[in-house]
Parts: structure tokens; C-alpha cells; sequence
């Protein structure tokens, strides 16, 4: 293994009905008021929002609510939302929801104890502090719930940005597989997407990796795969939501990435690019963009490429490996083709731009040159 | 899953000399003076100690140090380097060492803290609190580096019982894997055997498992077979070190053995009577009882076993797998006998006695009559 710092201070509360010890919890470390944080009306719709704001209220916590918070979260949203928590004086940000609510908390927790714009991060400021985080998680995807960083998308640039920080650590993350059992079809399965995506980008990319790093990637690929297809059939299986939920935590807290070397996440790169400017659902933009870069980069890689084909589908060579996982996204609902969601060739420019921004400025990503980007693109038409 | 709470604090430093960031470490968290505890001669003769003390007065951090802990770490030992340690006002505990002396690290930093005898812990006294502990690792096996569990034996009575706190988490705890390339062919396969000890436990016992939680525990089992049979054939393969060091970290640390149901320890359980009484080491009294135990339980769990046997050795049958795991325990060296240790029926008595304790009081075993401790040691004659 190549040399590592590993220390993930989140404490996780895992299962059913969890999401009532948040009083306990925030009484616990002494909070009093928090900003507290969601997205669009579905956590009213649940009847979650009563719950919460119950809790809260039983345990004797003031707080200020933001909602509203989108998909491929706003820097708008953040700004104010962060205004409102130094205004007032919060000394936590709860957020219940996926992973937009969880990344916006982390650059609004920063940005209030710091008292500046969250972009301001991403032209050097560096964040040496932020308030206490806790989440209640409603969608299984992105991992917010147990690393460190965040993606925030500037409306005005078009640019979807990730960064973090050692202080953006979640100190609670309550994940209550329930929650999430009325998350549609199509969202289930971009987050399967998402959650492959961030378990084979180092997987397929590292120049040096262990057999047990690898095994621990299988084994989670193998499992969101079973339990995508249980919960496709039925979406109240709690075993299958808790396992697929678990899954996708562990896929990106940095745990089953360790010691690695070489590993970049170019899928997540480009697709950065194109939900910058089409806003197209994340997971919907990797399981197109995954297949097209898996045909253009397999050959740089070919002894993991050919061990990912054999072990996840039973496949003897590379292309029919690749063949399989995308029909394999095909057969869960999510989109292989750009003109899927009537992504047109005319848009490729500003999404290559975009996607080159992203590789030169943020992910040093030096080998993805505007060429290259396109010719991706190209395969993914 | 079933629910579950997680929350390891400790961080991680993993790497090639890494143990000369151990000044760096403990002035950043403020420490002056730590009791600096250790083993045998080994890590003077290996330079280690040298190394060690020359970062501490380089870092300017004062120490007192207690050398000399035994394998199955005593009472007497934990009991002066406690008294030693409050009589010094020392502010944290270093422990340069294996198993023995990070066990013993937590029983000295919470009985300073509290001011009590360490046995004290056993026999109703809380652990509210503990020195903070840092660990340099030399021995790949027990993952005490990063868990809250420890265990000391009381000479006077040949128990050996294990007990544990979140207090007891170490702060830091520093892997070197070439600390490790010195540890000699017999205990690499004692700690081999250790590691899958504490992933086949539960694996084998648990009424109810996910496949992510089961494959997680093959991935440990396959890589540690594998690196095992690399040190063996070359002690110095720093891979093959790093990857069996991060193995036996993982086994242990809680992240692969989420969410089950009904897991227990049985092998463990009767190693420490075993232990306890003999004071054979740890790992090669895993190895005598581990197939033992598998003949004698291997109905009560068939789908786990089977799956077992079809994982790991590629078998069909039960009784195979079970063969195939003795004879690759016997293959690096592990003794598979309670004869291989001189070990004979006169002493079963005994054996079974403090086991039967172990089950009752400790381990809430409620399934292990003296009986079944019996039949299960006449198994592994």
C-alpha cells in the first residue's frame, strides 16, 4: 500500500427510526439553535419535516430554517442561507435531505463561521473552521454523510466546483434507510450510478492498488448491484434499501480507497462539465458518461479493466465487460446516450470547456485535453 | 442491516517511517510528558527504541518509560506502569509495541485517569475517562491500533478477560509495515491466524448478515492468505507487510462487521481459557481451536459455512472447507493441535473451567455449557 493519513471523525446512528435522537444528540454537544437545512417540499410531503421540527422543539432547540435547496446545489442558496445563520448567531447547521443539502451545509458551515462567500473557497481562501454539522440522510448516493467534501455549482459561471475540508467533516450523520424508501425509480437508480461511479473511477484509474483495496470495491459494486434490482422491485425492502444505503457511505468516506496510487475521478470531472451547463440529474450524467470514457481510456489500464469485467459481469475480455455494465444501467432505467436527454451535439463545446476548466484548474487532471474531452463526448452521443 | 452506530475517532498514519512523526504528533495536541511503554528487548535491538526516544527529545517531549510487557499482557505490569505513570504527571501514553502493549496502553491511560487498579475495570468500575493513547505499531494482528477493546490477564488467577470503552480509542496510532519485516515466520502465521479468527467469527455465527458485510470479511480472508504465503517466502516484501498490516487493522476495527445479528466470539472465548492457563500465545491457540470449533459447530450455521468453504477454498462441502483451512494453517505453520503445544487432557479441566467463566461472565456465551468447552477441546486433541 502507498503511504496514507486516514482519520474520519463522523459518528454514523444507523437505522430505523433514528432520526428522533437528533434532540438527544445536538443537547448532547451542547447546541442550542441551528440552522436547519433541506431541499424542495418532499421531506414535508413525508410527514419528515413535522418530525424533525417535533424533536427539536420537545428537546429545546431553536431553529432557523432554509429550505429550498436544489439538485447540483446554488451558490445562491448558500449565500443566503449562510446570511441568515450569522444573522441568527446558529451554532450548528442540521441538514435533512441528499446529497445537495449535505454539500451546501458543509460550505454554509464553513462560510458562517469564517463570515464569507463560499466561493470565496475556491479563490483561495482557506477554511480553518466551520460550524458542527449533523445530517439526517434521505437519499443514498453521494457519501456527503461521511467525508469531507463538497460541490457547489455557481449559476452565474456555470461552474460546479468540489472542494473540502478537514473541518467539513460531519460530526453526526443519522441514516435511516425508511427515509429513503419513497425515492422514485429513476432517482435509485442514478444514485446506484453515482455510488459505481465513485467505487471504479479509482478502481479502473490507479496505477498500483491492493488485491484487498480491489476486493473491497467488488464487493460494493456486487452489492448495490443485487439491491438496486431488489428495490427496483420493490421499493420497501428495507434490507435492500439499509445495505444499498451503507454502500454507498463506504463507497466514498475514503475507506475503500486507501493506499492507492494513480486513482483520478475524470467521469466525475467531465460530467461536472455537463451538469454545469445542461443540469442534468448527477447519477443520469455519469451512466452516460461512463461507458463512452470506459471505451476510450480501457486500454490504458488493461489488467484492471480486464479483472473488473471478469469480476463483476464473469466476462472474458474488456469490451464485453463494458458492453455489460451498460446494459446493466440500461435495465435499471438510467441513460447511456447524451441524446437521452436531448444533449445535442452543439452543446459539446461549452460542455468540453467546461470540462477542461475542471481538469486544468481543479482535478489536475493534465492527460484530458479538450481533444480528448470531446472525443469522450463523441462516444457518448 | 440491523442498526448499528459507529464512531472510530482514531486517526491513522500509515507508511514508511512514519514513526518520526510521532514528535510532530503529540505537540500539535499539546502533550509534554507521556509514559513510554513497550515489550521485550526488541525494539532496542531492532534501533526502534533508539529512533523513538531521539524524536521525542528532538520534539522536546518529556518522558518516563516502563518496558517489559509480556505477551498476554499481565496484571502486575498494567498495575506499575499506572503507578509509575500518575506519579510522573504524565499527560498521554506511547506505546511501542504489538497486541500486549497497546492493550495495555488502554488499561494504563484509563486507570491514571481514574486513579484506580485496572482490574478495578472488571469488577464494576466505569471507564469515564482515559489519558489519551498513541500508538507505533510492530505487530500486525489484534487491531487494538484501532479499536476500544483490550485484554489483560491476572496472574494470580490465570484469567484473561477483555473489556473496552470509547475512552479507550488511541488518538494516533502510527503503521510503519517495515516496523513489521523483523517479526519472525512463526508469529506472521500466529497473527495470519488471528485476523481470520476475528473475521470468521462472526462471519460463522452471525444469524443474520448482508453480502456486502460478508464479502468485506472474504476480502480480509483472501488477502491475508495471500500476503501471508508472500512473507513467508520473503519476510522483507514491503507490500505484501503493508497490505497484511492494513488487513488485520480492518479486521478489528468495527467497519466490516456492521449491522449483524447474533455474532459471536466462541473461539476467542476458549482461546482465552486456553491462554489463560498455558499461556500459549494468542494466535497459536486460535489455530488449535478454530477447526475444532468448526467440527463441532458447523450444523448449527450450515449456509455460512458452506458459503465459507465455496469462497475462500473453492469447495463444495462443509467438511472440506473446514480440511482446507486446517491444512493452511498447518501449511504456514500454525499448530493445529493442543498436542502440538504438549498440551494434554489432565489440563482440560482446567481449561474448561476458566472458559466456562469467560462464557458466563464475560462473553455471555449462554450456549457453551462445560460440556460443549469439553467436547470442542477433545476435538482439537
Amino acid at each position: 500500500m502507498r503511504d496514507f493519513n486516514y482519520n474520519v471523525p463522523t459518528e454514523i446512528i444507523f437505522g430505523r427510526e433514528k432520526e428522533n435522537e437528533i434532540g438527544g444528540v445536538l443537547k448532547r454537544d451542547n447546541i442550542k439553535k441551528v440552522l436547519f437545512i433541506y431541499g424542495t417540499s418532499s421531506i414535508k410531503n413525508s410527514g419528515l419535516y413535522d418530525r424533525v421540527t417535533d424533536v427539536l422543539k420537545a428537546s429545546g432547540i431553536e431553529f432557523v430554517e432554509y429550505g429550498g435547496i436544489q439538485s447540483n446545489p446554488k451558490l445562491s442558496d448558500a449565500i443566503k442561507a449562510k446570511d441568515l445563520g450569522i444573522e441568527k448567531g446558529v451554532e450548528g447547521v442540521l441538514a435533512v435531505g441528499g446529497g445537495s443539502v449535505m454539500d451546501s451545509a458543509k460550505a454554509i458551515a464553513a462560510a458562517i463561521s469564517l463570515k464569507c462567500n463560499p466561493w470565496d473557497f475556491y479563490n483561495g481562501t482557506e477554511i480553518t473552521d466551520a460550524l458542527p454539522i449533523y445530517n439526517i440522510v434521505t437519499l443514498a448516493a453521494t457519501a456527503s454523510e461521511m467525508n469531507s467534501g463538497f460541490v457547489i455549482t455557481n449559476e452565474e459561471t456555470k461552474e460546479k466546483l468540489g472542494w473540502g475540508s478537514p473541518h467539513c467533516y460531519p460530526k453526526v450523520s443519522i441514516l435511516n434507510p425508511q427515509l429513503t424508501c419513497s425515492v422514485p425509480a429513476n432517482y435509485t437508480a442514478f444514485s446506484a450510478v453515482d455510488i459505481i461511479a465513485h467505487t471504479i473511477e479509482g478502481y479502473l484509474t490507479s496505477t498500483y492498488s491492493t488485491n484487498l483495496i480491489n476486493r473491497f470495491k467488488e464487493s460494493i459494486i456486487k452489492s448495490v448491484i443485487e439491491t438496486t434490482e431488489k428495490i427496483l422491485e420493490n421499493p420497501n425492502d428495507y434490507d435492500a434499501r439499509a445495505e444499498f444505503m451503507w454502500a454507498a457511505t463506504v463507497a466514498l468516506n475514503g475507506s475503500t480507497s486507501l493506499g492507492m496510487e494513480g486513482a483520478s475521478s475524470p467521469n466525475h470531472m467531465i460530467e461536472h462539465g455537463l451538469s454545469g451547463v445542461t443540469n442534468i440529474p448527477h447519477g443520469a450524467g455519469l451512466s452516460i458518461i461512463i461507458p463512452g470514457w470506459m471505451k476510450w481510456y480501457k486500454e490504458k489500464n488493461r489488467d484492471q479493466f480486464l479483472r473488473f469485467s471478469k469480476e463483476i459481469f464473469g466476462c472474458d475480455d474488456i469490451e464485453s465487460g463494458i458492453s455489460a455494465l451498460e446494459k446493466w444501467f440500461e435495465s435499471i432505467g438510467a441513460p447511456i446516450r447524451l441524446s437521452d436527454y436531448n444533449i445535442e451535439s452543439d452543446q459539446f463545446d461549452e460542455i468540453t470547456d467546461k470540462a477542461y476548466t475542471q481538469a486544468t484548474k481543479w482535478w489536475m487532471h493534465e492527460a484530458y485535453s479538450k481533444e480528448s474531452i470531446s472525443e469522450i463526448l463523441n462516444l457518448c452521443k
